[in-house]
């Protein structure tokens, strides 16, 4: 059996795309120099990241209602203000702070070879992200995404299969016909079980540079592509350079 | 009672930001030429846009399930190739005709208007045409959209409610923040009904010049705006010239 072609890439955004530990810190450096605060943000980024899996699994085996990101990253935060003894903000700064999920920057390689890509396949982010955490996102840093997808449209958080099937189909694709570009083997191994083609991104600098070595780079048989990054994706896949 | 600030402007796609009539033209002439055809393609576009109503009155009326518009366009089209005497069509030439929806043409005005409004608002389609469709006509002509809304993620079509109130969901706002834009009188009530700010575009040449006196301008109270193309309804909101 020949598989089809590949039509379409959909990319996980937080730690893929988009750098989430240094756009934390880079905001919550900022208050500590607006507040007289002397919070160490690296700790409290990793903190703040580290309860979002959990938060997810509560929606995702139905202990509670749908709510989006901006709803469980308030939550932890609040948590988290309290446990790093921050008791100074106003609810605006509060609110402010927990929207630095929106105000990520991509990481060096991403636009570039996102660019390359879009020449050639549509691209679209599918994150836990909501749509509109997605939208400002890429208002903001110039992602050139040809659509929105997010695992909101379908009211299920990924890895659930239903987050990758209602993108495929508002594709109008097959989902051979998609390719899930992810620098996180759980989201793929999720992918290739409904059917899509996979593309593994390694992002050693995810955590910090202290946990690089962590990140072991699978199997080059693990997964249709093991890329280095956005730019050697787009070499990998055929995409032209576009100057 | 104060309304809250405008947002978001969503915008109805065919007629309002696209010229579909003068596509299907186009595409059609160049059909003529290459398969020897004496279609008068202005009435063929006329009598395939009139089958479009209809067609989406059987889906909202229950009569149907949920199909996109490319099948309920392929439907109509097999019936108007018939009426027209065209019976020398591949199908591989009936299904590129029948996707001419997803390569027609902005209004002059229509790139530059959403330039500038998209300096002060996120702008959006919100479109009877499929997620995909409108994805690859923004992909082809260059429309910049923040993200993609389509009927679609209702199951919905327009003027059903469903169709708004789920564009509104996902842009994470109250109705009165989101501005709807139409050419289309019938798609400003239904909108202004469930709480959608409104805005009439005035679009005379829609169904061709020899029509263009039967499009009355509604009056100046009837819409939040009343505007004469993109670009005027940039200027009536303040969004300034980016060049």
């Amino acid at each position: 059996m020949t598989l089809p072609a590949v039509n379409a890439l959909v990319f996980d955004v937080f730690g893929t795309v988009v750098d989430w530990r240094s756009g934390v810190i880079r905001d919550g450096e900022r208050l500590n120099e607006a507040k007289g605060l002397d919070v160490d943000w690296a700790a409290f980024a990793d903190a703040w990241r580290e309860e979002y899996q959990p938060s997810l699994a509560r929606v995702r085996q139905g202990e509670r209602p749908w709510r989006n990101l901006d709803a469980l990253h308030r939550e932890s935060l609040e948590q988290l203000l309290e446990r790093f003894g921050v008791d100074n903000l106003s609810d605006e700064e509060i609110e402010h702070l927990n929207r630095v999920w929106h105000r990520l920057d991509p990481w060096p390689d991403s636009i570039p070879g996102l660019n390359r890509l879009r020449t050639d396949y549509l691209i679209a982010p599918l994150s836990n992200g909501h749509m509109r955490l997605l939208t400002n996102m890429a208002k903001r840093a110039g992602i050139p995404w040809d659509l929105i997808l997010s695992a909101e449209l379908s009211g299920h958080y990924k890895p659930d299969e239903e987050a990758y099937l209602t993108a495929v189909d508002y594709l109008d694709l097959q989902p051979a016909e998609v390719m899930m570009v992810a620098a996180h083997e759980r989201d793929l191994e999720a992918s290739r079980e409904v059917g899509l083609r996979t593309a593994y991104v390694h992002r050693p600098l995810e955590w910090g540079p202290e946990r690089a070595d962590d990140t072991e780079r699978p199997a080059e048989s693990a997964y249709d592509v093991v890329a280095e990054d956005l730019v050697d994706l787009a070499e990998q896949l055929g995409s032209e350079p576009i100057l």
